[in-house]
């Protein structure tokens, strides 16, 4: 018979303990990043504690705000996105709750969310190109050339740009014009507004920025890594991904068929804000 | 060669679109519940949204702030955890962040997460009995005692009572706190505070409610179901687990063996908010 | 600054180690159930070894060939199974494939692939009633009427028996043909095909046994227990779910809409065995 | 209110199905590559179906037997790879079978399983060194350490050398043997053992040739494309993962931490395949 079992010097020479930086956990004590839990409770916003746990410390009023605006922007996008589609689909089999959601986010990638991420790259690249045209005297316009060519050289998409549903995203202007209210739009807002008058120009016709691209250019003006990006997006649409699996398991038969168009929505007439007191 | 293309015959027959009536997506409009997106962007906090999202109405002022206070309290809690383990595990062999963050939600489940859930419906039960007493002249004393003579007779530990590591653990005292600041401690947070006394005197040592029981009670107080308590949970969460994959991602070695106890913190010294400004 | 790493005190309370009973590992030695891996290896089929994994013995010759035989009838169903949707919805979107077959795993439950365990149970229940039935005098038809009449009460179907695409599924003739050559049919097929005479006679239309109620029979013969089913149902799918994932990979564009219907299998013509070799 | 549903014309839009090539399904007849489901029942092995999937025909006796080897080689290796504790970690919290399954196999990844696709990339890569030496002169041992030379100066360990319990894995001789027996050891077994030597002599100690090495030479061999390897990895897998996932749900206790090294055996002792008859 084996025996796995570690003698004391085998213990003592894995004493070293792995080190973590995030929380600490004391008896009666809960630490993010040095603060308190319960003091963050009530005075910081959920907005507030993503900033502190993707960056290690805690925003100023004005970023907490926008962290808060782009989660409220990603929350849900109804049931045609792929990561709905295979929550939905692996709920009607019967998966529980968090079965289901695990399938939605493993539908969360690079041509789903990951726009975000690679909108982040290009922006980074673009940045690039301008510091090396100082000496060169590139001018701004030949920059944004120059990236967009080097975009369909590779056949690439330009990232940020263009939906397959909507021409003018209503999140977009609003995140924009809350970065300006805010003044948080510094480097990156103006590199991909310029790259988008740059877009419209080589394109020929209207390719408007999309909420992935204004959350990229936002992520950086807040010092997100761009690995992170994605994530952030699943952090933002969990809440949606739930309730739609809530929808399939309490109202739709099981094994239906999900057509990935053919729905109606019959929800709530539109009513505004206002409406509500 | 078999074909299963549809005929239009076939194709009519399906016209009967399902039904959806969470998000409405219209060229250029998004509406959550029929309030535009970008018109809840600004106006409405993530907590708010939650709430929205969970009940299909907007919340009062003080349910929103309710929830996202909810929210910043389970956002994090260290690297021991389960969820947290499996997450690491999973990074540690190169998953990318979306596959570890699966790896991490699909260990929030009955022992972990899942107390919730199932303090909800021993708060429910609770109620029932209650209910039933009013004939036979039975007593809130009398009730609990009945309720925890139940869960000894199936073996079952009281959810929502007691901790690993905390003893009074901060959150939840704060929790309560606020439900009672915002008018929001009624029938749930009184059937909780006096089981409490009834498990103190029944079991005849401390047994503190813990985050989970003030959670259970809140999330009845402010309507929510409690199939959706798990989900919750794993909605507040994410951002926890996605920086400790991170963590393993950029700081720790591939493929290394992750002791469940054996870390040291070594971050941020203690601080307060006040510090910060 | 806390610290959580263990004193020796503290490790030596841990020195009792955690029991498995399933491999030994020792330095260049590997068992499987006391058997080592390199003589297993040519001398025992893949099926043998799901035997042994899942019984802790190695199997007879016949038992060996049956689970072999039963893995092969279940490798692929093509793509209209929730599994193979989710798992290329998933894939589309540019998941690994770990992550696709993942979603794909998560879409087998309790109404896809979990028929089997509840047919075993269903079969199990009929014993329960047969042992019963001795000293009251019922007969074997009155008991299939007594099962059958309890599952109208609850309004659920028969697990095991009907299609939504085979009338008479070729695999389950062949399974329990292939169970009376090697031996194997005794007491469960016997239910099973009794079951299914009753059933004939009860419904009034043809509701032939498919492919999970003979598994179900066959998994009762072999000794397995009811709640591995589910994962037996995995392990001989997960080839399939891959290929697919492969197929979506290589030839699709990313995130097409997958119409969980519409579509047309253009590979090799039928062509039989014989005309390989 | 919007309406989503598709009208004819749409539909007709629609109507071109999307294409699959693997298995066509009719009412009663399955059909894999062309070849009927119960037809390959019983006629043909896991391991020859497993092939037939991942390469659309059938594979020679010989082939089928390797393939069958090679799955049963990678069967199971005890709890502590990180897919087996991340699939306890999981079930230990209460996760259904297929939930724990999936954050095991979302722990295969390149650091685990994955090193055999890396090994077959460079193997691969040395073989096309070999074929741009033909003009030069350079012999086989100059090529291997251009190689080696090429990984340590990107500091990349060689995938498919070392273990960190085994210095002759049985299961690697095993393995090797096979393929000769069976007159599967061409090219690419060769450049793997004759990587073997130049490894030993450039590195200076033992660094052995490991299952992983092995089955990645084999898969060349057998004409497998290195992006399916690491899901030829989990097809193996899955059988292990399952009983391991049972073991803890049966006999351990919830949420109980678990040290990824201090276990013991406690199984069948060691025995031969003699014993048993």
């Amino acid at each position: 018979m084996s025996d796995n079992r570690l003698n004391n010097e085998q213990l003592n020479k894995r004493i070293p303990p792995w080190e973590t930086k995030i929380t600490e956990i004391k008896k009666d004590e809960i630490r993010i990043h040095g603060y308190r839990v319960d003091e963050l409770m009530g005075n910081k916003s959920f907005g507030d504690m993503v900033f502190l746990m993707l960056k290690g410390e805690l925003p100023s009023i004005n970023e907490g705000k926008m962290m808060d605006i782009m989660l409220v922007s990603c929350i849900d996008h109804g049931v045609t996105p792929p990561s709905a589609l295979a929550a939905l689909t692996s709920a009607s089999t019967g998966a529980p709750y968090n079965g289901a959601l695990a399938a939605g986010i493993l539908s969360i990638n690079e041509h789903h969310g990951g726009a975000i991420e690679n909108s982040m790259r290009m922006l980074m690249e673009l940045q690039v190109i301008l510091d090396k045209s100082k000496d060169s005297g590139r001018n701004f316009s030949e920059a944004v050339k120059l990236l967009i060519t080097r975009y369909k050289d590779l056949n690439r998409k330009l990232p940020g740009f263009g939906h397959r549903i909507h021409k003018n995203d209503p999140r977009t202007a609003k995140l924009i014009d809350f970065a300006h209210e805010y003044d948080l739009a510094d480097t990156w807002v103006r590199l991909l507004t310029g790259l988008n008058e740059g877009v419209q120009k080589s394109v020929g016709k209207e390719l408007p920025i999309n909420v992935d691209g204004a959350i990229a250019a936002l992520l950086l003006e807040l010092g997100i890594a761009p690995e992170l990006a994605n994530s952030f997006f699943i952090m933002a649409r969990v809440p949606g991904l739930v309730v739609h699996i809530h929808e399939e398991k309490t109202l739709q038969k099981p094994m239906r068929r999900i057509d990935p168009v053919n729905h109606i929505y019959t929800g709530e007439a539109a009513r505004g804000i206002e409406d509500y007191s």
